[in-house]
């Protein structure tokens, strides 16, 4: 299959250095996350980013060398974004439980209002699978810290390591999937109650 | 974006008569499996398919019409092989959450012998998104019967819906994604031995 090549060393050249050209790029990227949501890698092109960012094409290169690279861009970014949006609902004297309720309500909000990001981040496997791995890596090494924490605290059971954090992302990627993706026929509330519920206690009946 | 026309009605026509006919139809499924494990649906061939499976192109159109056809024809057999390897670690005597360890244990084996089931299923969410889909609320489905079935039994804690399912789907399918793709570098009972104590007891530390 053809995949993009990975990501050289940063450019530190193509950092926008102005307020406009910040407002530039984040255009570009939100343009970028619209048409490949849309059409897919193969089908989305560059001119159809810069029309839909309502910027010159020249605006593109000072940026970016290809689409390739606004594609890697892109899921660098969005990437970027579920961490910020989790992080949005947790407050500080939440407990860790409520911490990991938090962080999947701030991701199915984030994925309703931008459900273009499962198309990305599921094309990245395809077309930059250096960039989907280092998404699913570095969330689930988020989440491995928040469980150390917990362990720490004492509020949750010591041992828990990387295989438990693969297991809760999976559990939030899937009811993303289900309740933000393919319908929104639960709210948001409830969908983060089942899965708060089933980290606190499980699903086998106490004794 | 290009996707396939969706299903049409079941071809009996096309079904195998002989045993012959369903090794030689047993053979092209492996075939079409690994071309396009390996190739993605767009670079894989009919020609590719036959030579893998050491069948005269005649024999392909015996069964299939097209490209399409058998990719469609594959993500409905994957599915149905993600259902009996599961089964196949169930015994009778299980207790309800005995038998989701061993349906995850039957997954994690069958993903370790058929890596290229996860970019199989995953492409089918661009090429052939009724599958995609289908085979996910299939498994889930699936998983929602056990639920019942422990609930009514008392093992499980009542009132466990899609929701419930959904989350240990996406569980099953990122244990798999991470400990049969990525890299082997955990033991499968080991892995079991995570997920199930996260449903037996959830995360949080008893009171």
């Amino acid at each position: 299959m053809d995949t993009i090549e990975p990501a050289s060393e940063a450019r530190p050249d193509k950092e926008p250095r102005t307020d406009r050209g910040r407002r530039t790029l984040r255009k570009l990227l939100d343009a970028a996350a619209a048409e490949f949501g849309e059409k897919g890698f193969h089908e989305a092109s560059i001119s159809g980013i810069t029309r839909r960012a309502g910027t010159a094409l020249g605006s593109f290169y000072t940026y970016f060398d290809s689409k390739d690279e606004i594609f890697r861009a892109l899921v660098s970014d969005m990437s970027g974004m579920v961490r910020t949006h989790s992080a949005r609902e947790v407050l500080p004297e939440m407990t860790p439980i409520e911490i990991e309720a938090a962080a999947l309500k701030g991701f199915l909000k984030f994925a309703r209002d931008h459900k273009e990001i499962y198309r990305i981040i599921d094309e990245a496997e395809f077309v930059d699978p250096a960039s989907y791995r280092a998404h699913y890596e570095t969330t689930a090494k988020r989440i491995v810290e928040r469980l150390e924490k917990g362990a720490a605290s004492g509020d949750f059971r010591p041992g828990l390591n990387e295989a438990h954090a693969w297991a809760i992302m999976g559990m939030n990627v899937f009811l993303g999937m289900r309740y933000a993706i393919l319908a929104e026929d639960r709210e948001i509330e409830e969908v983060v109650a089942v899965a708060s519920d089933l980290l606190r206690n499980g699903i086998a009946k106490g004794e």
